[in-house]
């Protein structure tokens, strides 16, 4: 299979690109996710699809990968529910409606694992057998690689790694349960530290306050990777406070499925081993087991929000 | 392939079977784990293999599967350690010192994989695409099956799922760890939690007491489970301790997994409803996004002890 | 002793009244509180003294008592600390300072001690032996009664109970702790439980999300009261959330002092039988021996932000 | 008031002494608690007051100090209830009982606090104004004096320390509760702590095994102290978290009651520095506003066993 066009469909926009067999770009495009219906979205993704099919670099197109936000059925074709993108759907054929629309195979994927996808095939993970990929972003993200076989679960919606619990009773979480992962390592959580620290140590967490213009609630996530990056004491606090939960449910995953690398993407991984070396080192001292057996490697992704697009036009071309 | 052997090489017997392709055991046997060094133990399982070969239902064996106790290697030939086994094995050859003796082609897997194995394929998991299997017996072992696969790890180390982190800062676990998933609930965390309201409820828990023998720690744990099959209510509490702490980890596991089934085996399972009714119960109510997706079925292990020889038997089947 | 003055100095005003010995309050008066150096301040009380010596109503004054945020020593002169009032003071000897200036005796107590007995000799706990008040505001203050004597401890430093600790390495507390109970039952653990509801379960929080103009971080507490008030769920459950918390503290306060009789008062209690009710009931079920003994009652305070200056003044009335 | 009796009536044996006002015992006795019967009880306490009445060394008696196991009413003259002593009293009279039978005035005073009066005002704690005695033995008791008073509560049955809630959802107690402070801190928790470690590390509590005959159901209070006096890893840190816990409590009673001292007694303060040295740091650690107030003492108590009795005999010393 030759050229296959990779779309992510996100809440806010939809970007677009046309990718060979080595996972180069050969032309992208992008624009704003329609809200409401559900034409709506298939015409913009017939609209990008035949944009980049008329492009000077894209010759014959075999297939088209969607990524989609949401929960997707296991035979890749229809959207079970996606509250970002429709709330009405549910059950819907979206593989079908594209189909049609564009006269090519279409297959649907979840958005989080097309991106992990992308990022084990030609990014951190290339060449290897298996990777977790976590996308540290508003909440946490991921896909499981074992086998090199992307694990999608009975009906679906596996890697939901997010919601594993880490406190019992612990902070609300929006799925309806409490101490969600991803309520202690995120972008919210790192923002929600930050500005904690700021409201009961003020003295400390100074250069924060002075950042978020003197209020807890103007500190947002960059202004933390800004102050931790110059040497802030409060705000590397918070990236070891992240790094340390983040450490801590990758072990419970590597206790699970064992595998041979981490890949952190999303927001908060942009801080760099400001995340990364915290996160090494409470992993290191909670896997089970850890003076017996290897240690999964913990690296950065390297392809950023590409990767989503790259990995769903991958996907195309396992049509089974 | 026709007949394959099974051998179960725990730390206190070695249980060998034939088997045929639809999991029939044609012959078996069994005899005490040798104490202390390798010869012995491969001299005991090639003993067992030639036992099975001569028995008169045995036509020709093709292949033998070990089901062994401690971390082995995903090329399913070596045993990394095995404090059970023998203290000193470090990356021990078995499969070739085995295949020497018996003169037949040799795997070596995971004791706890080769029983999943078995029970996915011929018990309560056959016919299915996936299934995660849990034996609650003295800790949590466990085996996950994902389309039609066993999960090894990227080192063959996959499935260590009673070392989940339940609590943080928990009760402390063997493997060094704190609030181990497997100290909330197994043979020894039900023990422990009916000696515990003996101890502090010596009222309540009168019968659990009589049992006993009129003190805490004589009560084991069929103790529990007499009592409770009586109503009593101290040892249904206990029951339903355990089956919402095996609630909680299944939810974890499914978070991750999204597989279609948990099989429950081991010791505590005997206890069939009394564990299993609070189990889905709590499974239901922790499970992320519940309102929105299909629940994975929580049944009983049909194969007892057997699933392990079964398993490996199963296992040899697949020599790549 | 005749009429004696109280002196509620607060960090942003100054309020103070003549009061005969039945807790009558014979004339008032208040000011802004200086901001900066301790003359300033000890000005400002003379003047409010001698306001209120001049007033009409008011005979002959035979002393002053002074309610002062901040650490106050045990012999009830020097403030140890006080860094809503004047951040230079170190063993500041306010009690013969403002005695120097206004002619009368002075005693010198901690504001919310002052508040707690007004409440317990004129309000809610008149004519009983023993109460704990409890002033739930932005944290949680208090006052201890045990046989008709406030209990200041040895340095002077009793009853700070919003830091007792309520859970183990929990939410970050301006004290330097983790977990401290004003933490989970406040004014502002009230407003970061609301707009934590609003932020994952914005459905649920629809009202809330109006009241504060569309954003969680609009969600103040008198919307909350008033949603709660209305029937609204949301803000229901955020009243249990604080009246669960509420009790859980006082069964510790009640393990350690049994008193007879816990008043409730401050901004939060505002709310009235929204958070006594769940309180009531988390206290009688957290109460240790709560089968075999009788159980403190719960009440709302009487006499609202009054008590500091009664309480005050009434303490002059002790000059030993 | 010249000389006074204390008698200590425990659940296995009264312990009575003739006592000066300046503490010194004159003349002493003991015999076993009688089984079932209140007058029994009454009886015995008879006998033994005639005993030492009729004692070369004592002159004239003026007055009877019961210190009893149980709830006492806070007219120190019935008990409440007194599991212990005879399960079938309720509200029972007995200083009115003993009084009619020897002649004397009578008060009657829980035993933790008679023992904690004691080491107050003849032990560790002479001299001063204030001080808060833990008794950690199989549980934790505790007596609290303020001012010089010992403090009651509304009902008789304050200081029930033990049961101050350490960790919400944590160890079951025999009040029904969970979490309680007594079950991570005291005679039961210190043997629970050192099995567990000898469950789950067998290597590194090799002594403690060798001490407990092989199993750790064999482990005791006194193996522990005395492996840790050697210099044993496992057993110290055992009573490292003895006292990270004891300290963690004494946090909480010290943001309530600001007392100056803190007297340790009990069987497992036997072990003295061992105990006491992590006690410290813990509590220096996690007293709020460690920084900006006097640090209260903490020191063992000095009266050993005898405590009860001195106590009992000097509170009989006060009437009213």
């Amino acid at each position: 299979m030759g050229i296959t066009i990779g779309v992510d469909v996100g809440g806010t926009k939809i970007a677009a690109g046309a990718v060979d067999e080595d996972g180069n770009v050969l032309a992208s495009t992008r624009m704003m996710t329609p809200a409401g219906f559900t034409d709506d979205i298939t015409d913009a993704i017939a609209e990008v699809v035949a944009e980049l099919r008329a492009h000077k670099n894209v010759a014959a197109v075999d297939a088209v990968g969607l990524g989609a936000a949401g929960f997707i059925d296991r035979t890749r074709s229809r959207v079970l529910v996606s509250p970002n993108l429709n709330k009405a759907w549910r059950n819907e054929p979206l593989r079908d409606r594209v189909s049609a629309k564009v006269n090519l195979p279409v297959v649907v994927e979840n958005d989080a694992n097309a991106a992990a996808w992308g990022e084990f095939k030609f990014g951190a993970g290339r060449g290897l057998e298996d990777a977790i990929v976590l996308t540290v972003g508003t909440g946490i993200g991921g896909g499981l690689i074992l086998d090199r076989r992307l694990i999608r679960g009975h009906w679906g919606v596996a890697a939901e790694v997010g919601h594993i619990t880490a406190v019992v009773g612990g902070r609300r979480c929006g799925c309806g349960n409490r101490g969600c992962w991803e309520q202690y390592v995120s972008g919210r959580a790192l923002i929600r530290e930050a500005r904690e620290i700021a409201s009961v140590e003020p003295g400390r967490a100074r250069r924060l306050l002075d950042l978020g213009g003197g209020v807890p609630e103007g500190i947002l996530g960059p202004h933390v990777t800004l102050a931790a990056r110059e040497g802030d004491g409060a705000a590397r606090e918070v990236f070891d406070v992240m790094g340390r939960w983040l450490g801590f449910g990758m072990a419970i995953l590597a206790a699970v499925l064992d595998p041979g690398l981490f890949i952190i993407s999303g927001g908060v991984s942009e801080a760099g081993d400001l995340l990364i070396a915290p996160t090494r080192a409470a992993f290191r001292e909670l896997l089970t087991g850890h003076d017996a057996r290897p240690e999964a490697g913990v690296v950065l992704a390297e392809l950023g929000n590409g990767a989503g697009v790259v990995g769903a036009a991958d996907l195309a071309r396992y049509l089974d």
